[in-house]
């Protein structure tokens, strides 16, 4: 399976800046890239990086410096095979959950993010674009429909936890396997409890 | 299967207390506590409530006025067979998602919620007991371990969501199919997106 990586080389996870410098946010970015490529190609997937400029990974990267919704329907444009898109901050991604969104039936299939994103998804439908803006789950649902695909989602915890917050940090420390939670824990995060809640604190 | 759902019946879901009224909360709690009953039965299971005082279910209720871990305790000490131990606020939970916790393989079986806590268990092991202070996950891996029980963990979006404070309730609105979904459509809520975050609001 063709599986496409989108990835904002630049300023990647802004949402995390009150927790890492900028020098930071972009090395766990990349952790967190090299876990997911790593993931789908044990999966046994084919995988690219499609990035809004260079970036140094060990697999093929095209760079496309349009925003995310039409660089991705670019690739789905331009493909007769399925393609799976699974973005790239999937720290919590195994081959194993990677298997089950490839295998799962239907023209389109959908890996919901928390928060009513689409995290992954596989498009075997020529018709189906993608549009990441808002409610993108919502919408994917509604746009495979309006083309006449089946839809199928995949329930799945590790592929619904994207790495947006501080929040989520505590997710990798408890879940991650590869080299995102050990970055974390080398820069000295660990998990803490205040109040009952469960953080990722240093 | 046998499956125990530890429900408060007095004071429920404190943490939505900024959003709903104490009479809505124990009726969103109701709501919660039927969808996860009726998803274990339809799964097979044999389901049964654990209150600390009586609630008017369509299930068999057990009063047990300790706290979570010494009731939860007191049935697996009680019990030779294997036993399913599933949190009443898991509005997302399905028959399919049930039985992929009861047909998972392992003594003990753990589904992780979202911030490092256990929203589901299936013990097939007679010395395993729970812990649910803290980072229970965590706790249980060990405590499992440490009796000698083999692990396996569900990896379920649906199993990890335990709705707790008002971001949740947008996960509710998203994948929730029962009766919990419609409690909070009746009262006006609805998806709105904020400045890119997906909100329950009314």
């Amino acid at each position: 399976m063709r599986a496409v990586v989108p990835f904002d080389a630049a300023d990647p996870k802004t949402r995390l800046a009150d927790v890492f410098s900028p020098a930071e946010r972009r090395a766990f970015a990349a952790a967190m890239l090299d876990d997911v490529l790593d993931a789908l190609a044990s999966a046994g997937a084919d995988p690219t990086v499609l990035a809004t400029e260079h970036v140094d990974v060990d697999a093929p990267v095209t760079v496309d410096e349009r925003a995310l919704t039409p660089a991705v329907n670019g690739v789905l444009a331009d493909s007769d095979d399925p393609v799976a898109v699974v973005m790239a901050d999937l720290a919590l991604a195994t081959p194993t959950a990677c298997r089950r969104l490839f295998e799962a039936p239907g023209d389109v299939v959908l890996a919901p993010g928390r928060g009513g994103g689409t995290n992954a998804l596989v498009a075997r439908h020529p018709e189906f674009r993608v549009d990441y803006h808002g409610v993108s789950l919502r919408d994917h649902r509604r746009g495979a429909r309006a083309v006449g695909a089946s839809v199928s989602e995949v329930d799945s915890h590790r592929l619904a936890t994207d790495v947006d917050e501080r929040a989520d940090l505590a997710e990798v420390l408890l879940h991650g396997e590869g080299r995102a939670v050990e970055w974390l824990q080398d820069v000295g995060f660990a998990l803490s409890v205040t109040g009952g809640r469960v953080e990722a604190t240093r």
